[in-house]
């Protein structure tokens, strides 16, 4: 620890637990993007909020910069320390402080992972809703970083509808508790929803007070398989219409050839291009019989061409890791990423424009699409070629990205739907937010983080 | 107009309509406090966005202040001129602009009214479910200005939670189309939400996309007198508990006594401190079945004293008279309002201090109050004294809700639920708000608002 900041960051806070070890700072410097070289000036692991507020206090006298860092499992590089950064790990501050009955209030310090927070609200009776695969590995500091989505946000929505409060530590050390838990409070700007999906450049969350809401009603769990994309929508139009949606998840056969290679159980034995995962309100015989209806139309329309219902909870777990497992079957091929969003009735001649784009500029790679098509959210992954070099790989599918933000623009759509914009989707911003609304964005910024030390170089330069 | 300012601005945008009548000046410089003096410079009436780009632009480089306004229902002088300010009225722009069926959004002018609003979900077979008794005259504008919140809360949410998109008019007169109406949207701060409950200090709200969801089920309606205080806690657990409530309001004798006074029917014989009108799902026997069941556990536990279940929709309306025409009973008195939130677990503890102020700093006068109990929000009308001068009444009135503000943030309450902080309570936001927070909200005010032309003065000076 030869660096004279870090003595000095020691002398200022001299409980801190401070790493600097090469693996530790290769382990804490980035996050499931694997494209930029971690490279941290060391790794803070404050074990209380007092010790967040010394070290942000010191970080901004001296300009020192700040990463604010959860369970990296973030896929824009929100997370990533690669310019000589302090990475400020919140793993340390892991636990539920309490539960307020009452309120249906669950807090927590921000380094609890989000199976954490489904347990401790399982263990009253509760739920706490938002919910997708890196549950065990996500902290739910990070899911409010990026406002997370998931597999539930058809019914429940995305993380910032479960915030009753915050507790931030802003740029200056100042420590601000935001809402307070409160239902109603009509009393100046809600902080709160700012902080939320600022990926750590607006302050560092250290708590928050997460809603919780009675369980799910049973659920039923059905595997579809459907003949061409335009049947996506169709399916999803008719079964919003007839059954109580809890989920409804897609993805292509290009997929579900890689979860099976990587172990998944094959569920169905047709071989077609487009295949759901939908789950819902399955209360009784009436809502099973609904079900039944709204597949048989499907089948009669022509576009449903096979499915199957789980007769059990385990079988419903093996349909589920068809669709959950994508993302883990296809990492060890480190994949270009894109997690775009429309409004859903922009979808349709999205899908046809986007179709025609990703095969005319990636004629030579494989593409993966899957997503939440009841929230207008695709995920698309690209795979490089055996053969091609990782910088070219990268430089071709930013140049289609330009393409597809430009698409997007066009359709109103988003360039990130649920994994924030980082630094993998900061020049791409401009074609979700407009020019005004930068600006505005980079003087609130301004506000919150006058020293420049939160998470620079994220979002915006 | 002889203000040469007005002369330069109706050259600017020859197309404005503005009035300069004193009837209109005085019609339009107030809400429905009845505190300030209405003093406007003029009323813009502009018929379209393009308009108040203009408006804003000209007042901007003019340095103009500008109340924006929209049904002036608003009870904390958000929407007050009383120096000198152009009125910038949305009232002409009250058009409901389209309706996506896919995404059920409906696109509406800022100066459309609640009512209106609801009329158009119904003809799509949906619901916009924020509502409250002033829906009439309230413009969806106004309500997102304050992040209205009234009888729906407990089921839906506020207004917050119900906005899509939002097109602003920010203070240099650009235009933003803030989050179009995406349902994930990761992609920088959310904007839209700072905006919700800014109190036009942060930009013209011009249009909004509104979600509609499923009309509710079925209701039934419930009155029930109540012994005691602590009983309307008690029953409120019982019946969260037991029942899918979609409202549950509460209101002391007094409030029955005024609404009776006014017109409203009797509607049980009782003659108790508490009342109570619940609203819950009742698709069947079954939840009809549980409401009675939960009405005699809440009658052997010495909670419910006596009650009424509305046996048809004009019975269930009588009983919602009750409780919705308070505030109308009141307005010929001129009270004093607040208008407090706390969480649900902090209201037992503060009802006894609140009760013991009350009574011991109004000897004189008559306290009224009612509210959301299950938000956690309370409405305290204060009605002054014949003999009183109203100088003399407000004087008095702040300075009990000085006290009460100090009881409120040491229970962690705020001191505006949902009518906003205005004028009223500006005093107060300090009670509420840390002066961290009070310091950030400045500098995104100034931000959004170089100028200093949206608002001065309301919210804080």
């Amino acid at each position: 620890m030869t660096d004279p900041r870090l003595t000095e960051l020691t002398t200022r806070v001299p409980s801190l637990r401070l790493l600097t070890e090469l693996a530790d700072l290769i382990h804490y410097g980035r996050d499931w993007t694997r494209r930029w070289g971690p490279s941290p000036l060391a790794v803070a692991l404050p074990g209380s909020i007092e010790e967040v507020q010394a070290i942000v206090q010191w970080a901004s006298e001296r300009q020192v910069a700040l990463v604010p860092s959860g369970g990296r499992t973030g896929l824009s590089g929100g997370a990533v320390a690669a310019r000589g950064e302090l990475v400020l790990s919140l793993e340390r501050m892991n636990r539920v402080l309490g539960f307020d009955a009452t309120d249906r209030l669950l807090s927590v310090e921000a380094g609890v992972t989000l199976q954490a927070v489904h347990e401790a609200a399982r263990s009253h009776g509760l739920l706490y809703p938002v919910d997708f695969a890196a549950r065990g590995s996500c902290t739910i500091g990070g899911n409010i970083a990026t406002n997370a989505g998931g597999i539930r946000v058809i019914r429940y929505g995305t993380t910032r509808e479960w915030i009753g409060g915050l507790t931030v530590v802003a740029g200056n050390g100042q420590l601000l508790e935001l809402n307070r838990g409160l239902l109603k409070n009509s009393s100046g700007y809600d902080l709160r929803q700012l902080m939320i999906g600022s990926e750590g450049t607006l302050g560092v969350v250290v708590g928050a007070q997460l809603k919780l809401t009675d369980p799910a009603p049973p659920a039923q769990t059905m595997l579809l398989a459907l003949p061409h994309m335009e049947a996506l929508m169709q399916v999803f139009g008719l079964f919003r219409a007839q059954l109580k949606l809890q989920a409804f998840e897609f993805f292509t056969d290009m997929a579900l050839k890689h979860v099976l290679a990587h172990g998944a159980q094959r569920a169905i034995d047709a071989d077609l291009p487009y295949y759901v995962v939908a789950e819902y309100d399955a209360l009784d015989d009436a809502d099973e019989q609904a079900a039944l209806l709204a597949f048989e139309d499907g089948v009669r329309e022509g576009w449903i061409a096979d499915g199957v219902i789980a007769q059990s909870q385990s079988q419903a777990a093996t349909l589920w890791r068809l669709r959950e497992g994508i993302t883990e079957s296809l990492a060890p091929r480190k994949p270009y990423k894109n997690d775009i969003a429309l409004r859903i009735g922009a979808m349709p001649a999205f899908l046809h424009e986007m179709q025609a784009l990703l095969a005319r500029e990636y004629p030579r790679m494989e593409v993966v699409w899957f997503g939440h098509i009841g929230d207008g959210n695709l995920h698309i992954n690209i795979l490089p070629p055996e053969d091609m070099q990782l910088a070219e790989f990268i430089a071709h599918c930013e140049r289609v990205t330009r393409l597809l933000a430009d698409t997007l623009q066009r359709h109103g759509g988003s360039i990130s739907a649920e994994h924030g914009i980082g630094l993998v989707k900061r020049d791409y911003l401009g074609s979700t937010r407009s020019a005004a609304e930068i600006a505005l964005m980079r003087g609130v910024r301004q506000v919150f983080d006058p020293s420049g030390i939160l998470n620079p170089g994220k979002l915006f330069e």
